[in-house]
């Protein structure tokens, strides 16, 4: 296994220097140390690692899905220890932060590039770091100093892990349900009671500690999202000076067996239920991080990030699942062209076949287009942190709208990725001795997983494109008119297609309009999952036009960014059409339909 | 686990008695001496076998995939020879067949409707008794007498199984390029040499033996499908007075690991690479069916049966994982609805949510849209055998035409059904714990085994509309008009709903017409998959027409029939009209792609 199965270099190098023009963050003061031979050298060695320790590992982690071995604790195949402890040597765990923390502060475009390496080569593995440097990033902005030293130093030092515990089994997508308790004790920590569902990395014996990142209600909290606050629930106490004591009240009770992503335990946690801790009070031991009742506010810090980073994941597979299919497509041989009668002629690559192309096609213009929208949104994240201080604000009003679409255009598509790579495979990608069927099953979990695709929608529609009185919306807008009008002056097969996307834009802002038009929330959500998937293909239109403006040359490359835009405002901005229609309809059937005759 | 979990009776009878009118079947003289009490008794029997017999052991066999044991042969749980026991012992196996193979003769309608329970059940353990039924009814149809008593009777009994042995491991989908060779021999039988892939039921120990039914070569045969002949290869000699003899050399060569569809052994066989058989020769011991040259002709005898029932297994799947889902909905509390805003009120059951609706009703539009397909075409082939001069010769040539969408609507749309249940689950839908994941997972072969969705797209575009000069197409357009006539004289909402059709029956004639303008079979044939996809929602938006016309009264039932048909009207009919804008413009985007510039 080369990194180049695993993502096509060349098109990440256009993607971050011919398209964002990431060398440029240099020339701003955090990243000053770099250049692009930095940028350069962490691709080539996120790619190496992942080549050769995480793909290594991936069928194995399917295989042999993560159990209870006889201490309690849970089992992992051997080799995942030894590909985290690559990932750490190399430095990756630290590498977005500063030299306070051993780190090299590099760029977040640059590491999301380099990251998408370990969730193309096994995505299951890579859950670890990217909870654990989720969960750091989040100490730091929201911790107290002694919290980051004693809790996110060890993560970013690639130390300890960590995890989101958000879901509860009777509350997932409704957070506000949770019924987790948090007491507050003498000694300003808090006592924690309470289930939590779905806890990726919540047991696993490969760090010494993991620091839990717990939402919980404080006594007579007010219901709801208002009454929920964060903690630091470490599994082993941590104390003052950082060395570790005894097992916190933190116990294993389940685990999840998954369709795919296997190699991410996924777990069932009790918090409180077990012996009493040291000083005799029952519960798990908690720390407040930020205040009482900013808990989801908190939380959102590190769930918007994830939601990007899923999207990547999905992306991740697809883009491998379509190298793969690429691969076979050119070895395989079966049949002739048609027309082509003479039955002794010899077999043809399948790739000669339209419909095989068209299969490829479909695959490269979704994977390359997801691909694109996951950098330009990380790009959108340094310029949050380190632009002037329009760029931050624009960065960060734009993400707002952009995030939903990140997480769930890519889970939805690169998923269709995966299915047509199975399809190009034929019988055999349908079988475990190829990799396709895999990624196929892993990238399921993408639409679920950090928020469904009908919260996404949720999002969108309800919050994000009327945020500000429809500023989101209007900034959505103007950013994507901004390229059409460049597309226009560029004349040629640009123009062409910006005459196909301005119709498209206009009709989006237009059918929020509509929906929007009584303020019922009622109608105008029911239609939310359609809009986000018109919204989402207006905008990956726009990221295929704009890799079409900063595309040059001729080769095969250049050829290969041209046929898959063109694919793409062919095949698939046309579908938005009638899901336009639905929408300007503003349409009751889900609305009104009463559940009873359904069945 | 009870019938009402795997398919809706109440739909059956609807589709079978109010609206294909199959008690009228009892009329003619093949089926006398049946009435509706038969029909449903068999119906009664199949639904209690199918939920107590093979819907417990369903997720066993998932599990528990076969394995080679050690004296080399397939071993199974248990559970499914007892499953198949049951089966046979309920008369199943001969039901279609007259009372001189011990059976009832029922209608293939009814049959196939009762197939179905036994699909949703365990689609992996029903592929035994279809394939062998299928084998079946290709001997009674093409053998000789003597073929007919020492092989297929056997089967119809239920005391053997039979498979398909077409493709090879280097040609699948071009089945012009298989090379077994069969070796004539004096005494008038042939000696066959070759590897066979991708055979399900090849081998096991649930019956004393197994009727191969093998496409091969004889020497100096024509290269492509014009030299290919059809033998019957048995897994154990059968003597002239049917007594069993030496094992034929058929060796199991290994086993495919697939992704779902576990319950069914999927084989390699060698043929004649073993030790000389009795006689002396080299190679397995075939029977020719029919004449030299023609196997092919008498293999899709079989084939478009099958390709019909395995559209009905996609459908199967698709409608149990929707049921599955509906009662998810109604247990299953999250939430509050659009606008409710106090956190303090009980969560409600997702299915007061209208995504969750969405999500349910687009379930059922596909799966009962595609077991009324399914079960139309199967009443065409009642029709064919039984019906009137002028009746047989039209549903031959609708079937003709049919085909191909019945196998492929069904796979892509009730796989998206089940991808639907899944995300109405959330991440309990992922996890093994519920019979969702499973249903996607066994569903995703549909698309691929007998004939890929390139395949049936070829076969619609480039062989069933333009047969006859076009009189396929002709007919097709003619029969959904006649209902598009009835709509818009009955009125109300049937009318409207042909006022959609009608233009989209339109359209498909005139892109047919467009794309074989020229005569270039390459430019068409590019555009088959857009053509199947756009023809197969066509059909089933007709299919919903004539579903909505035949249904009466105001009860729950008919309003969720109506529902439906509103639901595929105004959110699928929709999706076909970028499809012909792509299709009226005769894109040559895939075929001109240079493979080059992929990657």
């Amino acid at each position: 296994m080369t990194s180049s199965q695993l993502l096509s270099r060349r098109d990440l190098d256009f993607l971050l220097y011919e398209w964002l023009g990431t060398e440029g963050l240099a020339a701003r003061a955090p990243f000053a140390e770099h250049s692009r031979d930095t940028f350069d050298a962490m691709l080539d060695l996120a790619g190496e690692i992942a080549a050769e320790r995480f793909a290594p590992i991936n069928k194995l982690l399917d295989a042999e899905e993560p159990r209870i071995g006889p201490d309690g604790r849970v089992v992992h195949p051997a080799g995942l220890a030894e590909a985290l402890r690559a990932y750490t040597d190399s430095g990756m765990p630290s590498a977005t932060f500063g030299p306070e923390f051993g780190g090299m502060r590099v760029p977040f475009t640059v590491a999301q590039a380099a990251f998408a390496y370990f969730q193309a080569a096994s995505v299951g593995a890579s859950a670890y770091p990217l909870l654990a440097s989720a969960g750091a990033n989040l100490l730091v902005a929201h911790g107290t100093a002694d919290q980051i030293e004693r809790f996110a130093r060890p993560i970013i030092e690639g130390r300890w892990y960590g995890t989101m515990c958000l879901s509860e089994p009777q509350a997932g997508s409704s957070l506000g349900d949770i019924t987790t308790r948090a007491v507050p004790q003498d000694d300003g920590t808090y006592r924690l009671f309470g289930t939590k569902m779905w806890i990726s990395g919540g047991d696993h014996g490969l760090s010494e500690n993991i620091v839990h990142l717990v939402l919980a209600r404080t006594p007579d909290a007010p219901a709801g999202v208002k009454g929920i606050s964060l903690f630091i629930v470490p599994k082993v106490l941590v104390g003052p000076d950082g060395s570790l004591g005894e097992r916190n009240d933190v116990a294993l009770a389940g685990l999840n067996h998954k369709m795919g992503y296997r190699g991410t335990t996924n777990t069932l946690l009790n918090f409180g239920e077990g012996q009493a801790t040291p000083g005799g009070a029952a519960g798990a031991v908690g720390h407040l991080v930020g205040e009482e009742g900013r808990g989801l506010a908190c939380m959102f810090h590190m769930m918007n990030e994830a939601r990007v980073t899923v999207g990547l994941g999905a992306v991740a597979l697809g883009y491998t699942g379509y190298l793969h299919a690429l691969a076979y497509a050119r070895e395989r041989t079966q049949g002739r062209p048609a027309g082509g009668k003479d039955a002794s002629a010899p077999m043809v690559p399948i790739i000669d076949h339209p419909d095989v192309r068209r299969m490829l096609l479909a695959q490269k213009a979704y994977v390359e287009g997801g691909l694109a929208l996951s950098l330009y949104c990380a790009r959108l994240i340094d310029d949050r942190a380190s632009g002037d201080e329009a760029a931050r604000r624009r960065a960060h009003d734009l993400l707002e709208v952009l995030t939903p679409i990140a997480k769930s255009w890519p889970s939805q598509w690169c998923l269709t990725a995966n299915d047509l790579a199975i399809q190009v495979h034929g019988g055999y990608g349908y079988t475990r001795d190829y990799a396709v069927e895999q990624f196929y099953r892993d990238n399921r979990l993408n639409p679920i997983h950090e928020g469904t695709h009908g919260v996404q929608g949720l999002d969108l529609l309800g919050r994000k494109v009327v945020a500000g009185s429809g500023a989101g919306l209007r900034l959505l807008v103007e950013t994507l008119r901004a390229t059409t009008g460049r597309a226009r002056a560029a004349g040629g097969e640009a123009a062409a297609y910006a005459g196909l996307l301005d119709p498209a834009i206009d009709r989006l802002a237009e059918v929020t309009g509509v929906l929007w038009a009584d303020g019922d929330p009622a109608v105008a959500l029911a239609n939310a999952s359609v809009y986000l998937e018109a919204a989402g293909h207006v905008v990956v239109a726009w990221i295929w036009l704009e890799q079409l403006l900063a595309v040059s040359g001729n080769d095969a490359f250049a050829e290969g960014k041209r046929a898959a835009a063109r694919y793409f405002f062919l095949y698939e901005l046309p579908k938005t059409s009638p899901q336009f229609d639905l929408l300007a309809a503003r349409d009751r059937t889900t609305l009104d339909l009463d559940p009873a005759v359904l069945g």
